[in-house]
C-alpha cells in the first residue's frame, strides 16, 4: 500500500543530491569514442581543451567514475530554484478516468523555463574557475540560451548566443530575456562567421538548425581569446549534470514507496531524457529493476525511430568531432516544427548506445497530437507546458489510456521539462487549426543518410 | 538566534492554511459601506446578487467573521500549485552588501504567472456551486484574466474577458494563453457594450483603463443569462482569498523563528498587498506586534500617495456602487505605464481605511527605477519579475540599502507577485533606454478630483 501522496512533493535541502550520477560507469558497453574529424582517431581529452573548459572536457571523457561531487557553489545555486517538485497528476488521471498513477517531475519553475539551468550553471561555474572571460553557445527553442545567459550573468561572463533563425522569429521575446541577462543574441545562420556565410550562400532563406548554430558558436569561441564553447545537450557532461532530475525524482518516489513502471522523457539531443532516466536506467543496467524507458521524439525529426546508428558530425558545418549516435545526417534540415528544442539531427551518444542495446524504447509523435495533449494537460494541471515537454505528456496520456483499457494501475513517471510562455505563436497556430504535421519521406531521410561520413572503427 | 534558513521554504500540505483570514473582523473602524449609486443608501447584500455570486456577495459584506473555511475543493486546487515558497534572497543581500535579511513570498509558479489564481479559483468555485454557466471580467496586465481562464476551464464555465487595450497591444501572447483555456478575449473599450461604445465615441484612441474594462464586463454580465461578474482586486472578498499569501508566509517565518520588521507589497487595487500583509496587520491591529507595512505604487498612478480618500465609482462608466477609498477619480486615465496591473484609479476600501487610520505607509516609485531593480533582481535571484512585482523589489532594495547605511540587520518581507514573461516589450523598452517616466501634474490630478461624486455620509 503506497503512502498518502501529496500533490507536490519537494525534497528538503538536506535531501538534495550532492553528487551527479554518471550513467557510463554502469554501462557494460560504453558509448563509442569521439573521433578527430581529420585523422578519424579517437580524441584525447587534451584535444578538447581548445574548445571546452578543461574540467568539462574531463567529464566528457570520464567513462568510469560513478558519482561526481557537485561543487558546493553549484549546490548553493541549485538551492535558488531546486529541488523541483515531483507532482502527482491527480486531475489529469481523473480526466482520463485511468487507474494509472501519473507522476511528473516539473523543471519549469525558473526563469529559463526549463531543466537547462541544471547544466548551464555547472558549465559557467567551471568556465569561471578556469579564468575564462566568456562563452559562446547556440540555442534552439531558446531555453538553453536563457539558462546560460542567467548563469553567465551570475558569474559575470560574456556570452554570445547563436539562436536558430526559425525560433528567433517565432519567439521574439526570448531574445529580450537573454538580453536582460546581458547576452548577445544573433540569429543563425548569420554573416558573423565563415560557416554561417557559407550556409547562407547555399540557402539564403534557411530557417537554420541547431547543427548550423553549433558550427557558428564553435567558430566564434575558437576565434575569440578567453572564450570557450558550451552546449546544452547531446554531450556526456550534460547528461551527467542533468542526472540531478532523475536522482531527485527517485528519492521523492522512494519517500512515497513508489517505483515507476514506465519512465518517459522527450528527446531532442537527450539532455532531459538522459537526466530523468539516469537512476532508473542504473537499476536496469545493474539488474535491480526493469522499468520500461520511453523516449518521445517529434515525427518531423525522428532520430531514434528512423535514424541510423552511425558516426556523424554534431554540426552542419562539420567542424565538430565525430560522434557515434542515432542521426538523420548533419545535413538534415528539419521542418519548422514548433518544438524547436527537439529539432536536432543527432542524439546523445550515451542514449544512442543504450537504445541500440535494447535498454530503451522510442516513439515518434505528430505535433498536432502533441498540442492536443498540451492543452488538455494545461486545463487539468494548470501548467502551460513547453511544446518539447508536451511530447512526453502525449506519451504519458497514451500509456494511461492503455491502462484504462487494460485495467492496470501502472505507475508512470514523466519529465515535464518546462513551460510554454514563449511558445504562444505555436499555441495560436494550433488553436486556430493552422498547425500542420510534417513527416519526412523516406527519400527526404535518404538524402541525409547519403551524406553521412563513411566511418567504421 | 534564528534557525538555519534554507533558500526556499515550502510548507507541507498539512501545514497549509484551511481558513482565510478576514482583516475586517479585527478593524476597530470598519471600511465604509458600498453605496447604491442611485439612492446613495448603503447597499444590502441582496442588491449585489444580480451582479455577484451570492456566496461572494455574502463574503463582500461580512465585516465580522474572523476566519472563513476554505472549501475542501478549493483546498485541493490550491495543492496543485501551492504552497508557494518563502525564499531567502541570499544572493540579492550579498550583491547589496546589506546586513538586512530579505525574504520574499513568490506567487509566480503557476501558469497565470501570479497570485491571482488564489482568488480566481475561489470565485469560479462559488459560481459553479450556484449553478451559473459563465462569468465575465476585466484584466489589466492579463494575469487576472489568465488566472480566471484557468479556473473557468477547470470548472467548465464560459468566460468573457475585457482586456485593457494598451495591455492587449503590449502583450499579444497573453490573449493566446487565455484562449488556450477557452476564454473569449476582447480589447477594451470595445463596441460590444453600450458603455464601451460611449467611451470610444468620446476618445477613439484611448488605451483603455481597468475602470473602463470593469464597466464593460459588468454590462456584459448583467445582460447575459446565467452569468455573473467577477473582479480580481479591490473587493473585500478578494483581499479575503488572498490572505492565503500572508498566512503561509507567517507560518513559514515562524518555522524560522523570524518575524518581519517591514512588510512590503506592490499596490494596484490591493489584491496582493491585502494578502501578504493580512496576518501581520492583524498583529498590528490587535497590539501583538508593530511591523512597518509599506504599499508601493507607481508614480504614474499614485492613488495612496496623491489620491483623495472619498466615495467614488469603481469604474469609468459609473455603473458600479460607490466605494469609500483612496482614488484619483474614476475619470483619471493613467498613462501607458508598463505595470498594467497597477493602473487603477482606486484602491481596496479595506486598505484605504487602514492607510487612512495610520496602519500603513505608502511610497510611489518611477518605472525606470522599478525596472532597474527588476533587472538586478533577475540577475541575482534567477527570477524574471513582473513589472508590478518589481515595485515591491524596488522598495525592498531601498530599505536594504538604508540598512547598509545604518548597519541595522532588519528583516524584510516582500510579496513577489509574479513573473514577467509576457512583459518583454517593457523590458525591451527599458534595456534600449526608450522607457520614459510619467508623473501626473497636480493639474492632471485635479481634473480627476473635480469629477468625483459629491457624497458624504
Amino acid at each position: 500500500m503506497a503512502k498518502k501522496v501529496p500533490h507536490r512533493l519537494y525534497l528538503t535541502e538536506e535531501q538534495m543530491p550532492k553528487k551527479w550520477y554518471n550513467l557510463r560507469a554502469d554501462m557494460k558497453i560504453k558509448p563509442d569514442p569521439l573521433l578527430n574529424p581529420s585523422t578519424l582517431e579517437p580524441l584525447k581529452v587534451e584535444d578538447l581543451y581548445p574548445v571546452f573548459c578543461e574540467e568539462l572536457a574531463n567529464q566528457e571523457m570520464d567513462n568510469t567514475t560513478r558519482y561526481i561531487d557537485i561543487p558546493e557553489e553549484i549546490q548553493e545555486f541549485y538551492k535558488m530554484y531546486r529541488p523541483s517538485p515531483l507532482i502527482r497528476a491527480y486531475n489529469l488521471e481523473k480526466a482520463l478516468n485511468t487507474p494509472a498513477k501519473i507522476y511528473y517531475k516539473f523543471e519549469g519553475n525558473n526563469t529559463s523555463g526549463s531543466h537547462k539551468l541544471n547544466s548551464a550553471i555547472a558549465q559557467a561555474y567551471y568556465a569561471k574557475k578556469q579564468g575564462l572571460t566568456g562563452l559562446t553557445t547556440e540555442t534552439g527553442a531558446g531555453q538553453w540560451g536563457t539558462a546560460l545567459a542567467e548563469a553567465c550573468a551570475f558569474y559575470n561572463l560574456d556570452l554570445t548566443v547563436y539562436m536558430v533563425k526559425v525560433s528567433y522569429e517565432q519567439k521574439p521575446f526570448r531574445k529580450t530575456v537573454m538580453e536582460t541577462f546581458d547576452a548577445e543574441v544573433i540569429a543563425s545562420p548569420s554573416d558573423t562567421t565563415e560557416v554561417g556565410r557559407a550556409i547562407l550562400k547555399n540557402d539564403p532563406n534557411t530557417g537554420g538548425s541547431l547543427g548550423c548554430a553549433i558550427s557558428e558558436a564553435i567558430e566564434k569561441a575558437v576565434s575569440t581569446p578567453g572564450r570557450r564553447y558550451v552546449l546544452g545537450s547531446v554531450l556526456n557532461q550534460v547528461v551527467l549534470h542533468q542526472s540531478i532530475i532523475g536522482l531527485e525524482s527517485k528519492i521523492a518516489m522512494e519517500m512515497l514507496d513508489e517505483y515507476p513502471d514506465i519512465v518517459i522523457g522527450c528527446a531532442g539531443g537527450g539532455s532531459n531524457l538522459g537526466g530523468i532516466i539516469a537512476p532508473f536506467m542504473q537499476d536496469k543496467l545493474t539488474g535491480k529493476a526493469s522499468p520500461r524507458i520511453v523516449a518521445v521524439e517529434p515525427a518531423s525529426c525522428p532520430s531514434f525511430t528512423r535514424g541510423r546508428y552511425a558516426y556523424d558530425f554534431c554540426d552542419t558545418g562539420k567542424v565538430t568531432p565525430l560522434a557515434k549516435m542515432y542521426t538523420l545526417g548533419s545535413s538534415f534540415m528539419p521542418s519548422a516544427n514548433h518544438a524547436g528544442g527537439l529539432r536536432y539531427h543527432g542524439m546523445s551518444p550515451i542514449l544512442s548506445r543504450l537504445y541500440h542495446d535494447g535498454y530503451m524504447e522510442a516513439v515518434a509523435v505528430e505535433q498536432t497530437k502533441v498540442f492536443e495533449a498540451a492543452v488538455m494537460f494545461a486545463k487539468h494541471e494548470t501548467i502551460l507546458p513547453a511544446p518539447e515537454s508536451a511530447h512526453a505528456i502525449r506519451s504519458a496520456i497514451d500509456e494511461a489510456i492503455l491502462c484504462r483499457e487494460s485495467g492496470e494501475a501502472k505507475t508512470i513517471l514523466f519529465g515535464l521539462t518546462g513551460t510554454g510562455y514563449f511558445d504562444m505563436t505555436a499555441y495560436s497556430a494550433y488553436l486556430s487549426k493552422q498547425m500542420k504535421d510534417y513527416i519526412p519521406t523516406d527519400e527526404d531521410l535518404q538524402r541525409g543518410f547519403d551524406k553521412l561520413p563513411n566511418v567504421e572503427i
